[in-house]
């Protein structure tokens, strides 16, 4: 029986040297690896309260809206700057290669909007830490962190111990 | 009752002077706008053989994947260049406005797969045609185009003429 992780590609070296590129495509090119990921990132929202899903450009559209449609929630993407067309408010933040700034429409999170945050990989938590100072900003509470893969050595979790936080896979020491 | 069009916002002058921007983020952040836009372009896949969705960076993500899931098949993303880790191939093509170079893995798509392609939008057909290419030179067979919103009078079924094409909202004479 093959497990969810078995569905994840490694590939060394992309993309800069000294990176091991955990790549998901390989799990969606299959159906029931597809089926697999998105069950198993559900089952860790089982119960919770929340209404909205708010996910970063692009990966995290690929998991955020098939569980915000199974669990009847609005979906709000993050995006990188300049691609939302309305008015917007903005964050950068290091990435465990490179430098980026993220966006959010302004109308998009209602004061009192209880947050999940769905990404692919949490790695040193730049990229969720930003997603959560705009959700933050627009009167939001985040309630869950949900990703598909988490590398626990990048200390992720540290940068944002005041926040629950769920994986699926995790690669530790590899 | 509010119906599915309802929920798109129109853009002036975004993100170039004189095109209409249509904003498909109000459909998604309202949970019961994103339940009307999946369920009915899942609506027109129905009896459908086909056994691979492929869609293209970053908002035909949003619709391809939750139908996908909804359907039990196969998601293959379509990136902007350099996105993809392993081997690629790719074709460039000419955007309402611009230019760019799209990539599929080459072992995403198998000799003989049935392929819907999904996106938000057909304007002049550009991203779509560069897909549909993306495709069968992989040896998959382009079932049917299926797009949450398209601007006829961009013409993009006449440069598209040998495919089969739907859409849930049009904006003709607009």
């Amino acid at each position: 029986m093959k497990e969810l992780k078995d569905y994840v590609r490694s590939i060394i070296d992309f993309p800069q040297k000294g990176v091991i590129f955990r790549d998901v495509t390989t799990v969606l090119q299959d159906s029931e690896g597809l089926q697999l990921a998105i069950n198993s990132m559900q089952e860790n929202l089982k119960d919770l309260d929340f209404n909205v899903i708010v996910a970063p450009e692009s990966r995290g559209f690929i998991f955020g809206m098939p569980i915000a449609y199974n669990m009847k929630k609005a979906f709000v993407p993050v995006r990188k700057k300049g691609k939302l067309p309305c008015e917007t408010i903005e964050e950068s933040y290091d990435l465990e290669y490179g430098k980026a700034i993220l966006e959010i429409h302004k109308d998009a999170i209602k004061l009192g909007d209880k947050v999940v945050i769905i990404d692919d990989l949490m790695a040193t938590g730049g990229t969720i830490g930003a997603i959560i100072k705009l959700v933050e900003r627009l009167g939001g509470k985040v309630v869950k962190i949900n990703c598909l893969i988490e590398l626990p050595d990048l200390k992720g979790r540290e940068k944002l111990k005041d926040y629950e936080i769920c994986s699926s896979i995790e690669y530790e020491g590899e």
